[in-house]
């Protein structure tokens, strides 16, 4: 394909199901010129509580779809998928695939003053040690410490963002990162950013929340500078602007959808993504 | 297969992931002479937030792996696969099939007194409206109101089957139902009998709940004595007399499992769905 007509394909953008949403909202924001084709697997959903082995599979399919829609590159939206299919996708595939757990450990390696970073996120996230490992890696003299946290998703999936129950449960998880005294707190998992205000309420305003979606988003735009692949024009708003795919439940997706994201969605097309 | 030979064949089970092992606990305790093969998609869990198209996808592809054990008859104990599926495998199997939703309507028609019968489930069984559908074919006097309660499955997978929380939206839940004045409760999930005691406090003692499960396995008992097809003779505890496959995370089953059912499980054995 010519290069000019490559920098005109859209980006791939895949979750398990509604919460890479909010990276989707990201990089409308900051990225308008750019098409977007994303992919929620909502027939398998969630990922949290599952394997490596069967993360990672389903996580090849999708991108395996994703390469059918001639995408430019690949944002793993879903920081289990992130955690463990990343580094095995990265080899197999030939344009660039990002994830949102290294920006969001780079963003909280900026932001820690006290070198204490708390990590929320999935059972399988945490699970994976990669937040952990990414951040002590780069510095040796910072502290994390992760905490799962199963039922967030299914409080932000209820629509119960700022409710006496969320209060009640973020309080339980949140207890022994208070104890330890983080100043840096990562929403590992896409949906968190719907708990954010409960989350910050019950952590207080010294302590500093990272949301990895943003600073994906920005990694994403340096990413396509420098390998020359922005898009060159403005595309119109229109379905071929935007467009959204999902394993099951098309219409449930596009309710929950329009609560995030800034613009209508049109539809939603449902694909069988076991065949890919 | 001679009849001698298929009679001491299995019973399949299958449900979205764990909850249908509370249909297994009842299977064990009413007909110990009969061996179990089970199957959990923990791969593709939870179901009751999924299409019926979906749901009858992945339960025909689990049946398929089960007649490949051999089963002599199966058991959808799952509500949302009984509510979706039950139907149209009927027609595609030879072998005797049922699930949990005509059990558990059947025991809550005799135990109403007022005729205001409540079915709590997933969105999904709720949605397809089975309950009240068989219900009031049996008897048009019958009043039966369904209500979705989607935090009940991640609540009792996250433990917590007595606590102020599950209290606190259990009362949300079942508000309506006790407004309505109803006097049965179909539990009609197979998570829920997890949560009996939570839910019979809030509900009170003038409502009698009904747990589908173990209905069913009277209905199991009932249909193999006239099919002719008990196991003549009971079979040794090993692992051949239950056996436990899985499509994910096998450790974390076998774990779960430990908790609900008196028999310890030696082993899940990891197999991929999709494939059948």
């Amino acid at each position: 394909m010519q290069k000019e007509l490559f920098c005109n394909a859209p980006i791939g953008v895949f979750d398990s199901g509604v919460g890479g949403l909010t990276v989707v909202r990201e990089i409308m924001r900051q990225l308008p010129n750019e098409r977007i084709v994303y992919f929620g697997d909502t027939a398998r959903v969630p990922y949290g509580s599952k394997s490596r082995e069967t993360v990672t599979r389903f996580s090849r399919q999708i991108v395996r779809f994703l390469q059918t829609q001639n995408v430019k590159a690949i944002v793993i939206a879903c920081n289990t998928a992130s955690a463990f299919a990343l580094d095995e996708l990265e080899k197999e595939v030939d344009i660039p695939i990002i994830g949102v757990v290294k920006p969001g450990a780079r963003t909280a390696l900026e932001a820690t003053h006290n070198g204490k970073i708390g990590v929320i996120a999935t059972e399988a996230t945490i699970g994976s040690g990669i937040y952990k490992r990414y951040i002590e890696e780069n510095n040796e003299n910072v502290n994390v410490i992760g905490k799962a946290c199963p039922l967030f998703v299914p409080l932000a999936e209820e629509g119960l963002w700022e409710d006496p129950v969320t209060d009640e449960i973020a309080r339980r998880y949140l207890a022994e990162l208070i104890d330890i005294d983080i100043d840096t707190l990562i929403l590992g998992c896409t949906h968190y950013p719907l708990l954010r205000s409960t989350v910050a309420k019950i952590m207080g305003d010294k302590v500093t929340l990272v949301n990895p979606a943003y600073e994906t988003a920005r990694e994403l735009k340096e990413l396509l500078e420098k390998e020359g692949l922005e898009s060159r024009k403005r595309p119109e708003l229109g379905t071929e602007l935007y467009q959204f795919f999902v394993s099951d439940a098309a219409d449930k997706f596009q309710k929950f959808a329009n609560s995030i994201i800034p613009y209508g969605i049109l539809s939603a097309k449902v694909i069988h993504i076991d065949e890919y």
